[in-house]
């Protein structure tokens, strides 16, 4: 686990966008979030306070989480001298980036002389087991999407929100970098071997009490060529007893693949629960988290619509109109 | 690529069983096969000549082949006394054991010294790209499974020698330490990080002859909670043109996985197909391949003719009797 709060590192973030992962510890966990770092010429605000590192060390940040991703997602000589202070500073580094922390013969021997810690979330740092397939205690809920980037991670923090305003159980897994960063911790799925991909799942959602719910992290989709197998790995692994299909209208082909169509919600949905149940008998679909960004108003209104009214079930846009008919549902299984 | 032909290894193997790489080579590739080294107690007996280090050099012996897993899978002292031998005498080694060679300083002293190869098919040595679903030319046929170990390995390499027996164009794929073992090259899938599993499986199965025939091994099975995410890696990135459905007809529960039944063979045939037609629309399953060495052989018989009449397709055992009507159906396609 990364230790809270964190001071955000937006280093020189050239537009809003390159700081998604700040952006998701804003918006998701706030308490996680003393302040923001910002160098010369960073162009990313989190509307933060802007601290030094002795401020933000003051205010009790013990983690600097490298919130931005810069071209190529390397660690540029500007940013280490940053990372390097910190660490001098008593701060821990956590870091998504392929270019690892503890590929950097500075930031190590640094990191050694000072006791810090070096948090690269892009890949393991534990010895997961092979699946054993066995029940588990508490209930889990898994967001699986037509596509890649379909707003998986969201609606599964979205439900975590409403969930813990109504003052029920419920963990957020993450199963991305994304995702740990954001709470801290989790498995970094798609940087898991092959064999031990469905036993980090189950590693991650133990036995928890009977009415404790899981949200589990969806990745990839089964009809992404790329990434399936990851898929699979979570419907397996995580034996879950809810689905929440995720789905993105506007898009016209699957996420890196212009030759693939998406599915439709009725093949995921049907693919997912006859693979689910081999897991869990008892699984259903509660229902359906639309991303509609790209949607005015009154067409997401009329879109989700459409979809109750085809499948039966309800569907949102978690994000923009909120989550009540998925948690209603899942509260209804405890 | 492992240098061709081998010196298998037997070690002090404890039976017949404990030999089932060397079985293996023996069974599929005997020209790989120039003999057998056997230390005292060996138990084990392929019916090759027993030969010394000296002889099978002699004999055009390229690589010593650990062809025997002990308890534990280790590298033992014993061994190791004939393994730096064999590298002082001009042989690479290669082995699927869990320990790796690489991982024994003596050993990686002695190649380097000797200017050997040390090859642990256990790991990849290669980067995988990412999927890019992009069709390729030729053909590929996968074998899948009902479960684990039904016989998805030996299937593939029956159609293989079948194919070759013909005049047809064909290529055995191997996707697990055996088989790599066996063709002298492959993927250990089970080894490769997630991200890249689909990947490695374009990467051994690229473009071809338009009537040439990949013969994908075979993994998991996609009921297997614990291995599934592999085998959905295979039907996505093998982009099969045929599938073979392969099953053990006496097993009582999923290997490992003692509350699991089995699934049915028109289970597997409907997911199985659904999931290959994302990737090439025009997938079909061509046969089944019944492992019936639990069976007498009238039983087995009766077994065969039921699977062909309820599913409308060639049902047979292809080790015990031959795969006639499985290559007709691939030679049908091309």
């Amino acid at each position: 686990m990364i230790q809270t709060p964190y001071l955000l590192f937006l280093g020189d973030a050239p537009d809003q966008l390159a700081a998604k992962v700040a952006q998701g510890i804003k918006d998701w966990r706030p308490e996680n979030a003393v302040g923001q770092f910002r160098m010369e010429g960073c162009k990313a605000d989190m509307g933060l306070a802007d601290m030094s590192l002795k401020e933000a060390k003051a205010a009790g940040a013990k983690t600097l989480v490298i919130g931005v991703a810069n071209r190529g997602g390397i660690i540029s000589q500007e940013w280490k001298k940053v990372l390097v202070m910190a660490l001098e500073e008593g701060f821990d580094l956590a870091s998504g980036l392929h270019n690892l922390l503890r590929e950097e013969a500075d930031l190590v021997a640094v990191a050694e002389a000072t006791g810090q810690q070096l948090h690269d979330v892009r890949i393991p740092d534990v010895d997961y087991p092979i699946a054993n397939g066995i029940k588990r205690k508490g209930k889990r809920v898994l967001a699986v999407g037509t596509d890649c980037s379909v707003g998986k991670m969201y609606a599964a923090l979205c439900l975590d929100k409403a969930m813990q305003e109504r003052g029920l159980k419920a963990t957020f897994r993450a199963t991305g970098q994304t995702g740990i960063l954001i709470t801290g911790g989790g498995v970094p799925l798609d940087a898991v071997i092959a064999d031990f991909m469905a036993g980090s799942v189950e590693w991650l959602t133990p036995d928890n009490d009977d009415d404790h719910w899981d949200i589990i992290e969806g990745q990839g989709s089964l009809f992404h060529v790329s990434y399936s197998g990851v898929t699979m790995a979570l419907i397996h692994g995580g034996q879950p007893d809810a689905l929440v299909v995720c789905h993105e209208p506007t898009r016209d082909h699957m996420r890196g693949l212009p030759g693939y169509s998406l599915p439709s919600i009725k093949q995921v949905e049907d693919m997912a629960l006859t693979l689910a149940q081999v897991a869990n008998p008892n699984c259903k679909v509660i229902g359906y988290a639309i991303n509609t960004q790209h949607m005015p108003e009154a067409d997401a209104k009329a879109y989700l619509a459409e979809v109750e009214a085809k499948h039966g079930k309800p569907a949102t846009d978690p994000y923009r109109f909120g989550s009540d008919a998925l948690v209603d549902a899942l509260a209804d299984m405890t």
